[in-house]
């Protein structure tokens, strides 16, 4: 779903790695909340549908070894990571589309929410004039200016309006670093030094049928 | 993002390519209502950030070898994926869940929509209650009656109150195929017979922090 054009060639952390590590912290704060204090790489690997093996290969790159045999303490590893990959820096973003699925997410931020959504675009002045929303709202027009203005260097993509081009040249000039496409169009990177992650609920709905179609098929 | 553990033994088209298929599906979609009529592998590839052989190799698991020089038909493509993965069938499917992400794709049903939502389920008795939707919603114990009864083969899991496994439980009896699970708990396949898809935008906000982190690390 990501076109790793740049990371691929920089990164020393393998990307699978990367993304299960992502998975990893989730995972730990899971079981943090239930009150748990230690879990195994072999239950870790038994959620994510992996070996205990490529989980404790992962946990390398953090130079955490576990305790052998106790597991890994959650508190412990859930730090590491948040450091290792600066989690502890609330990064600003942004939301470009403010129909249903933009308002519920400016709406939606939460303490646990990984980054600080702190402003709005869209290019239906109509929209801008008559949201409730608990942060500022602009134009599309307004998004090179903005960016840098408050420092966003991340942006969800909602409702390109058919203006996707335009969207993301005017992303690019207000110097986004990653972007969350949930649109259903397939969004490339324009420009090598942005991350793009494409999430179309669409696409999964297919993939999904396109399996059961497969599996019914060879039974 | 997928558990896998059952088609990887199964399936004659690896699973990167269904994914890479499913996502030429799309972007065909989008050149057709451009007005377009062909596309060639190199765009295609430019697009997906893939190479052109890997596209050509990909249609070879459809049989189909475009029109050497000029490209794909699109319309012609366009069908022969739908007719392979059944994107003609129209599927059923439930959202769990009747939050704000719930009811907004309850009510976001639009006509290329690759599957009809014909229920939602959720544990409040007040959010059924008061929910103005133009589908049935149930309580959540019903859910493996109301999949039986109407053959949803599908769910989206918008929120599942920190009872995941009940509501697991209910998808599995109801004979459920295939889940997307959108919400911040990592799903594994409890059972062999049945794909998920974890689309967690959490997980995908700390990808991309990630990825900035390491980048900025390396200049």
């Amino acid at each position: 779903m990501i076109l790793y054009d740049k990371i691929i060639h920089k990164a020393k952390i393998p990307l699978p790695t990367l993304s299960r590590l992502c998975k990893i912290f989730s995972l730990l704060e899971e079981y943090r909340q239930k009150g748990e204090t230690i879990i195994s790489s072999q239950e870790i690997g038994k959620r994510l549908g992996e070996g205990s093996h490529s989980i404790r290969k992962d946990m390398g790159y953090l130079n955490e070894s576990g305790t052998s045999g106790a597991g890994y303490e959650i508190d412990k590893l859930q730090k590491r990571i948040q450091d290792v990959f600066g989690f502890n820096k609330q990064r600003n973003a942004c939301i470009i589309g403010l129909g249903s699925l933009g308002s519920i997410l400016i709406n939606a931020q939460a303490p646990t929410f990984p980054c600080s959504i702190i402003a709005g675009f869209d290019s239906n002045t109509n929209i801008l004039e008559t949201l409730q929303t608990p942060i500022p709202v602009y134009p599309t027009y307004e998004i090179p200016s903005v960016l840098k203005k408050e420092n966003i260097e991340m942006a969800i993509i909602t409702n390109a309006d058919r203006n996707m081009d335009m969207i993301m040249d005017r992303l690019i000039e207000g110097g986004i670093k990653g972007i969350i496409n949930m649109t259903p169009m397939i969004l490339s990177s324009y420009d090598k030094s942005i991350y793009i992650r494409n999430l179309d609920i669409f696409m999964e709905f297919r993939y999904l049928s396109a399996l059961i179609t497969i599996d019914s098929a060879q039974i």
